[in-house]
């Protein structure tokens, strides 16, 4: 085994990684930033079988399969470009409900590459792991996008510029209390894209890009206000929002409740919503209950912060 | 007359008035910046007869009834908002050439009102005053558009989020260099608006937000890379381009000189490259010339720097 491995077979690293919430209202595809909460755990330790094994800590059935495992296409693409490792095995302990919208497969692609190039010495960088972990993206929704799995790895609030040639840049933004709500229904992220129209008209993605573009200033200028009159989404969400009951509702009351905005998290059906402090993010928390309590559907709240680490040794 | 007003019948105030780049590639109609080169010239005094009396002190040959001159439309729709002022006269040197694609008209306009707004006692702020300014562009293209009025008014960077309502945010850029050539052709804003279609791909759109936010926040974090790799527009420069003669050839031995990027300057003819050094902005200026010498096309060029005041007393 090549000098270049610093750890022996059968060392373990065990890291936390971060649920995220991706497009962020309008920025479709290119915008993310990572959760305090919910959290995956993943252990990996390296192995003299080639490839990778999969177990699974949790009751949510996963396929143990490497190239149908998030996690696994994820470590299976970087194995190809470490060359001196043999394989991996993998123990999976999922807290991110998948399907839920907030990173579940990004959460499990990321994490596994991060532990592993801990193990390998950090010899890959951010950028390179984001590559590796888009593979996993690709298992879990037949597309690789990385609005979930940059904000995963780099931590923070992330802007992908473009996919190919990959640009990723870390956004500075000021402290921000994210409240979660995931009301129990299935969205299938190959619905919720196939339901978004391939033509848009100009005047409306005049109104995006000046959206994006407040957003950006206002998160990097720390500018509450900006921000909040920034929220608003004239093309993806007035489509995808039919799929989640509630939804306009939810959002104008947890905006009379304070929140600076918020809407759909990645492509639903959960909805995350932004304030200011932890007083307005539990008030916004109350209202999303109130709301799918009446209709009677079930649902989980996440009252959190923004992650500013990414994935984290523990 | 009432108290309200600071000056006297008679009183005269100068200023200079930039020329404004906006669109600024990847930001249509929500972006601009002001230049130190070229100015107008503006004089303007309190006259005790109702409305606005133009003179003209240059060559251009600019309408001298006010609802159809740019200024004068400008300063009537201020003088709506000021019942206790009876009227002004204007003296107009105009040094940008209209119809260039630096916002010739702009200029006019918002030289025009905050000239009067001085003279006012400055009792109008800076928003109101491209409200009023707005008017003028209406005469000029149709439109009503503040992407050039914005930031001949607070100077530097601005983004223009919305128009209605108004919400201007001003970009701290970092120092750039600007090199604008204007070839001598024609190129009418409402045919450079005619021609580009009303429903653009969301693939494109998505592209053109990520450029948009990256632009922003390379403008913002001082990052020059990133200023240039955002310098790219997938939706309006590939069709008004074709309007303007060497265009590509302009853009791409420019930057193949050192430009960080650039492309059209508003509807055009005008195209503008940005630098970061006052050696590299020169650079890009013997290009432009090389280029328009040999295509046999009359040209002007500026190269200079972002007026980071906007109007200024003189």
């Amino acid at each position: 085994m090549s000098a270049a491995i610093q750890t022996a077979v059968g060392s373990k690293v065990r890291v936390l990684s971060p649920a995220t919430v991706a497009n962020v209202v309008c920025g479709f595809d290119i915008l993310g930033f990572a959760l305090d909460n919910p959290t995956d755990i993943f252990e990996i330790e390296l192995s003299n079988q080639k490839g990778v094994t999969i177990i699974n800590k949790d009751d949510y059935d996963l396929p143990l399969e490497a190239e149908k495992n998030v996690s696994g296409a994820a470590l299976l693409a970087l194995l190809e470009d470490a060359p001196d490792v043999q394989g991996f095995v993998l123990t999976s302990e999922k807290h991110i409900k998948p399907g839920s919208g907030i990173g579940s497969s990004a959460a499990s692609a990321a994490g596994a590459v991060v532990a592993a190039n801990y193990l390998l010495g950090n010899r890959f960088s951010k950028e390179d792991l984001v590559r590796f972990a888009m593979f996993g993206e690709k298992v879990a929704s037949g597309v690789k996008h990385a609005d979930n799995i940059a904000p995963a790895i780099y931590g923070g609030v992330t802007l992908i510029r473009s996919i190919f040639p990959l640009d990723i840049i870390s956004i500075d933004a000021p402290p921000l209390h994210v409240t979660v709500v995931h009301p129990q229904i299935e969205v299938r992220t190959s619905d919720a894209r196939q339901i978004l129209k391939q033509n848009v008209l100009l005047k409306d993605a005049i109104k995006q890009w000046g959206n994006i573009a407040g957003l950006v200033a206002g998160l990097i200028q720390h500018d509450y206000d900006l921000i909040g009159r920034s929220l608003e989404d004239v093309i993806i969400e007035p489509v995808r929002s039919i799929l989640i009951p509630g939804f306009d509702e939810v959002k104008s009351k947890c905006k009379a409740a304070g929140a600076l905005g918020g809407g759909i998290s990645g492509s639903g059906p959960s909805i995350f919503m932004l304030s200011k402090d932890a007083e307005t993010a539990l008030a916004v928390e109350a209202v999303m209950k109130e709301v799918y309590t009446r209709i009677g559907l079930d649902f989980h709240t996440h009252v959190t912060t923004i992650n500013q680490q990414g994935v984290k040794l523990i």
